[in-house]
């Protein structure tokens, strides 16, 4: 698996553009901020999406899964805005979403259905429609092969850096190609928040695989991070795959497609974590010793988002109590005299005994910007999980206190 | 109901001591700390103890709970220290927790398990016993009928303030008197926290009666409360009832136990979140129109527990979007276009509909030091549930992550 530029236009297949239409504010001393992306097949493609638990859905969710579902998992376009979220916006703008849809499928040619959409940013405020339209337009005009990073900048709301990637993975029968683009939860406008991820290949792939590929892949890198435990109206990702290759995919767990598919999804998942608001370090979380899959998941999700550990992270001090004990209230089985903690390769808890000689060196390692840490359950059982988080700062609490909007 | 002076030594029958022993480290240019209590009944009495769930138990809640296992349900006393938690301490540790129950025992003449002991402080340090057993012995001379201020400062850590209340409550048959004093999540210096509660009655009450009015007291006040959603290896919660009253109590539910039961402990609960790490403002989450009782509860705790919420509270914003977003994700069935938001009076979200021209009107509510926040699920049911929760601030990263011991 190499590394190749282009995002989401890397695989063959692809168009994409990034404009700019006046949903966001413009900064009167800089140039005005993309705020629209486009991203168009060739032909309507087979396609899938994963989309926020959060009941509180916003409208474009809503339209989008119903889309997929009236498509049969087919879609020629998608297209994302940023600066206003269309979320809580009531019967209004459940109608903005459906026009957004429609306006994309004139302006490229298909039917509203094979169109998806995605927003982010401010909750509560209606999406002004006509700059959808006008956006739109602009972007279907400056559509190209090599489109995929305007479209990555133009889904950012403050994300400190955009986040793109694609890889290329040689097979016997050819080459697959993914590529992806995401944004995180950049929240230094607060209300601003959501996940989105869009992914597309030129994989051959019919529509159920590549939905049962995505949710696969999503389970262990988008839904294995967190920031601050928030989870968003709007948060989704959405899979594309164009056929341009010489591969066919049948299985969901077939390596050659999920392999790239991982590994651009996992890259862009941590890059989110790395962006994270307030974030200084990027911590890997592996629970091991656990006595059952769902008991690894629970106890990795309540380590990353104990505010304990973060902060202690973000002091540099290598606290191993406060990882037992996040761990110990997760709810997953713990056996206190069998646990262990590391961080590093620093064994600082060994089967239920304080190594406190060693916190030198676990504090030294607590430097570095990129951290593991490693907590055994004790329980017996094989399973394990990872999941990225960042440390809790105190620019956290100002970005979404102090700064109003 | 009305308050009186006295704290868990306001009841008949109890006497207390805090007294110095050494385990908190001094200060050199002030007075020794505080650092053990010593709570004794007159004579062995019904008592009964809800412990933390989380599984990284520390050795004095295994103990104690053995000891209310083996007495039935009686209780001498009560030893607390703080400064140290003996939690994580291992086998050690254990024979330390065992010793300290047997110190007390002997100062105060009865059997081991008819002590209850309790720790707080430090994860990951051994107890000093001789420092203990030199507590206990001064603490059992200094036994008064007013020294439930004393004992209230000796269980602090590093509370910003002491934690007592005291209920005469008149019946047609007499007083039922119930005492209490808590200590909290002050966990100025790392590695320190737990919440501890202990309440007196002079009410006439079987242990199992006893037991089980406590554990429906604590689900409303000490279980309803957060200040950063962590539960400590060391929480627990003790009930002692000497049987003085003329007041015969025969089931769980009687209204002459419970309301003065849950007014202390209501108060002691409200008082733990007030002196909350880096708190400044207390805040009542209020949860209605629930699906079910379970459904209430998982949304008023993940609302209580939302970094974007406490943030948003800190920073004075009345931001509708974060509690309608917290609600949506809690799991909670949740119906978007009938639920309502309102902060204090102010209704900022009405079935589903934004009013945001009252945005100023919530945020001058938003600068009292007590908030309450009401969030409806519009999920059709009747049930409710209230808890107590503080803002987030910038401090409480700093007192977590910067200042390392």
């Amino acid at each position: 698996m190499i590394s190749v530029p282009g995002g989401v236009t890397a695989p063959s297949g692809f168009q994409a553009a990034g404009v700019s239409c006046g949903i966001k504010r413009r900064n009167p001393s800089s140039a005005a901020p993309l705020d629209l992306a486009l991203l168009v097949a060739d032909d309507p493609v087979a396609a899938a999406g994963v989309f926020t638990t959060n009941r509180a859905v916003a409208a474009p969710i809503v339209v989008a899964r119903e889309h997929l579902m009236k498509s049969g998992g087919r879609a020629r376009a998608v297209v994302v805005n940023s600066g206003c979220a269309n979320a809580c916006t009531g019967e209004v703008g459940m109608r903005v979403a459906v026009d957004m849809a429609a306006a994309a499928a004139s302006a490229v040619g298909c039917a509203p259905h094979e169109v998806l959409i995605a927003s982010t940013g401010v909750i509560g405020v209606l999406l002004d429609i006509e700059k959808v339209r006008a956006g739109v337009t602009s972007a279907a005009a400056a559509l190209s092969r090599d489109g995929g990073d305007a479209a990555t900048r133009a889904i950012m709301t403050t994300d400190p850096f955009p986040k793109s990637h694609a890889i290329a993975h040689e097979t016997p029968q050819g080459t697959i190609t993914v590529g992806g683009m995401a944004k995180g939860s950049g929240m230094i406008e607060p209300r601003m928040a959501t996940m989105l991820g869009f992914l597309t290949t030129d994989a051959r792939v019919d529509p159920p695989v590549l939905g049962a590929a995505l949710r696969r892949v999503v389970d262990e890198t988008f839904n294995a991070i967190t920031v601050d435990g928030e989870c968003s109206t709007n948060d989704c990702v959405f899979a594309l795959a164009s056929g341009r290759s010489t591969v066919t995919i049948e299985r969901d767990d077939d390596p050659r497609l999920i392999e790239p598919m991982r590994a651009v999804a996992g890259h862009l998942a941590r890059e989110i974590v790395r962006g994270g608001e307030g974030a200084t370090k990027l911590v890997t979380v592996q629970v091991t010793g656990a006595a059952s899959r769902a008991d690894a998941w629970v106890a990795a999700r309540t380590i990353s988002n104990s505010p304990l550990v973060k902060t202690a992270i973000h002091g540099g001090d290598p606290n191993w109590g406060r990882l037992v004990a996040a761990a110990g209230r997760s709810g997953a089985a713990f056996v206190l005299d069998r646990a262990s903690v590391s961080i590093g390769d620093v064994r600082l808890f060994v089967s239920g005994v304080p190594h406190d000689e060693r916190a030198d060196d676990a504090a030294a390692v607590l430097k570095a910007p990129t951290i593991t840490i490693t907590v055994d359950l004790g329980a017996g059982g094989g399973h394990t999980a990872t999941m990225w988080t960042c440390d809790f700062s105190a620019e956290y609490v100002r970005i979404n206190a102090d700064y109003r909007t």
